[in-house]
């Protein structure tokens, strides 16, 4: 009965809220001028039911806290998410990105262009119309699917030069990532520029950093710099050559002197907050995706642990300044990953994943893509033993060695697109022989159909609610946005 | 505009529905009396989020339809929950059933008992003190993990002929579902009760079948049979020896007979709905599990979407009555199921999986259990060759008969359960070649980590909230039932 109660209460304060409409959460904040309407979108690119529910075990086993997701389910509101693209019942990043900034479908590979080719007005768009703030925030190349398809318009996603060049135009006012080398003339380098090394992208003389300090941009390139940028109107962070290096292989004093997602969470709220018209803010845990793809479950879930602070930084951010809703989605599932159990002849019962299998997971201390690019200038059996017994703990067989070096695809499903093999050539194999020890396994290397969450978290979070198209999410946020 | 206004009408149409408590939800029913709060659970036995999504894909491009679920999930309400069991992060049904029957966490393999030993009150026991009707019913053995928790207390789910013994002792009214083999003395069979065969399994002389009609229940042993049941007070149905027929191996006129789990869920709706103090029923959609531990997705999503028209009849009834609400959930995830794209280096890009892979998979008439027991008799290349091509149209290689006769599981997440192999010895390498026709793939062949969902349906529908653990569901229940 008292269960009853709690929640007689607790729908009462939800009607209650409801009726008050899209205004304060936060009672300490009444006296101030209402702020406007904004919204927060938080995307864990790959991030299926699957990768949350580990990362709920992860940081009660090993980090001893609650995930920020699970309070913004709780005091908020849940939905179910179909992601098809256009044509097709699964999506790549750009159309589900298109889905979400634009209401409408495209085509796998499209960055806010309609199947024939016309430009699809953006949520972030239509924010700068109406005088809001508006920012993209994310651990990829800034340039990458998910972020482009809120700020620019191109018939492929691997146009990132063309990009580039579209993001600077749409005035976003804080835009942070990595991906400099899409940014800079032909014939500079990345050092030219900030602290890290790295060839141009480009193909002409265009110098977007400069442009970007001709339009009243702050231009930044690494986490001191970041700190003092509160005073900044606008606000260009670009923060590596490429992507940000996973959380797994950033270390203090590394040199790499990378933010974390919170950090730039945090700075671009600062910036965005001081617009009295509201905001709208994308911050994408991008490379939750990538680790997926490589079939590396130490950096998909340190990655997300990452994410899912960012998500409690922006839950802090609105629930102090109220108006706020924050959503919390994935464009995607990516890889199918999963704690999962085995039956075994040799002990004649099933092998049920534990809790020290997330500490062995938790003692891998570098990405697959930092130990395979350590081993490609020795790529030797031992040097393979050694990187992984350095970076895991774990000693590999023989047996492991000749599959991680020489073995084939498991299936069909596990030949990597050449966008991943970046990330390791052998990676999905190194990802089995370690998944053996972790008790953990991945279905494919690519996107999988499996439906998303939307958790809604604020004011309007109940309209995220019912089992929904991943183009519902625009018309969610426009609505809660009031644009 | 427009969306807003229609999420504060809904609001307030929720507000107002549980300001009135748990009544009518249906005010056509307003003059007769208010009947009891009554609570109908349905488990998706290894349910996970990917086959939800899958099933609406399907429904919408194969049957035309809209999925049940999917209207419960838009007019009722949603929760993430986590399924670990004692000690384990990854549940068996056993673990996971007791968790939703009694609340309380115990090891795998173990039916409502604590881990030292102690019998756990069920929900099916409180609601048998208080006077109500009591029903289970499912597609596996009435004795199988799932319905067995709700009714029985033994250290091990395999030990069904004692769960039988205690099943007919626990006084549920309605029991309904497979497994004829556990009620009927050692030296009787099948066919001395019913119109199909099979041994019996006990070891002893008990007759549960005549005790059963000695204790007042109507006896039934196919659909004919089920369909002159409604004035029974109460009822007990084995429909087959062991498991159901998968709904792909049932054919009008086939001689088994069987009723659909959608006629068991009717016929036990109408016996239980004459209680006047309400009623607990249990409804598992049990096959969808043992399809997918065989890798076999047309098994797999046709008994699906034979459950989700079981919860169509659950919802169509408590909207009708009143006062019932319909909880919708699954025990756990069973070998990660997906529609997949993969990278394909001929044509130098990604295959998305698309409407015509649902219909390839559409086009399979007979489950993998089916097709490898008539196989058994004639294990050749040819015959396996003959039979795949008569039941899904599919030609195999010389190499896929090969791989499905002769090789090695993918890996050894893909090593069968003893419990499984009754379903195809091959069957998982079966599962991987007809999967590279349908672009399906499957992670593994026992459980896989992953959160499933609780929906709720009816006026207590709003109790299914937040990222909850499956033991919540029996506080739920209980809430919702008013025990």
């Amino acid at each position: 009965m008292r269960m009853r109660l709690l929640f007689f209460l607790t729908a009462l304060a939800v009607s209650i809220t409801i009726a008050c409409g899209p205004a304060h959460v936060d009672t300490t904040a009444s006296d101030s001028p209402k702020p406007a309407a904004s919204v927060i979108l938080l995307v864990g690119d790959g991030m299926g039911p699957s990768v949350i529910g580990l990362a709920k075990d992860y940081a009660r086993v090993i980090e001893d806290r609650d995930l920020w997701m699970e309070k913004a389910i709780s005091e908020g509101s849940l939905a179910l998410v179909q992601v098809p693209a256009l044509g097709t019942l699964v999506t790549d990043s750009a159309a589900a990105a298109t889905a979400m900034a634009t209401g409408q479908r495209t085509v796998n590979g499209t960055i806010s262009l309609s199947a024939d080719g016309e430009p699809l007005t953006t949520i972030l768009e239509l924010a700068r119309e109406d005088s809001r703030g508006t920012g993209l925030v994310t651990t990829t190349r800034l340039t990458h699917a998910t972020p482009a398809a809120f700020a620019a318009h191109v018939a492929h996603r691997d146009s990132e030069n063309e990009i580039a060049k579209q993001m600077l135009a749409s005035g976003a006012d804080v835009m942070l990532g990595g991906g400099l080398r899409h940014w800079i003339p032909q014939d500079m380098t990345a050092s030219d520029f900030a602290g890290y090394e790295g060839k141009s992208k480009r193909k002409d003389e265009e110098n977007l950093v400069e442009q970007a300090r001709g339009a009243g941009y702050t231009f930044v390139t690494n986490k001191d710099e970041l700190a003092a940028t509160a005073g900044a109107d606008k606000l260009l962070g670009l923060f590596s050559h490429s992507h940000l290096p996973y959380v797994l292989d950033r270390r203090p004093n590394d040199g790499t002197n990378t933010p974390s997602l919170v950090e730039m969470t945090k700075a671009a709220l600062d910036i965005l907050s001081k617009n009295e018209n509201g905001f709208f803010l994308l911050i994408e845990g991008g490379r939750i995706d990538h680790a997926a793809h490589a079939n590396d479950a130490a950096s998909m879930i340190s990655d997300m642990l990452e994410f899912d602070e960012a998500v409690g930084a922006a839950m802090t951010f609105a629930k102090k300044r109220g108006s706020t809703t924050v959503y919390i989605t994935a464009d995607h599932v990516t890889s199918g990953p999963f704690l999962a159990a085995r039956y075994s002849d040799e002990t004649g019962g099933t092998v049920y994943p534990r809790e020290p299998d997330l500490r062995k997971i938790a003692e891998q201390d570098a990405s697959f893509e930092a130990i395979l690019t350590a081993l490609s200038t020795n790529p030797t059996p031992a040097r393979l033993k050694e990187l992984v017994s350095k970076h895991t703990g774990i000693e590999l067989t023989d047996a492991d060695v000749a599959f991680v070096l020489e073995g084939e695809p498991l299936s069909p499903f596990h030949v990597i697109h050449p966008r991943y093999r970046q990330f390791g050539y052998p990676a999905l194999a190194l990802g089995r022989v370690l998944g053996l020890q972790y008790n953990f396994t991945f279905a494919a290397g690519e996107h999988v159909g499996e439906p998303v969450l939307l958790i809604g978290y604020g004011p309007n979070a109940p309209l995220a609610h019912g089992y929904i198209e991943n183009t519902d999410i625009f018309k969610i946020m426009n609505t809660a946005s009031g644009l």
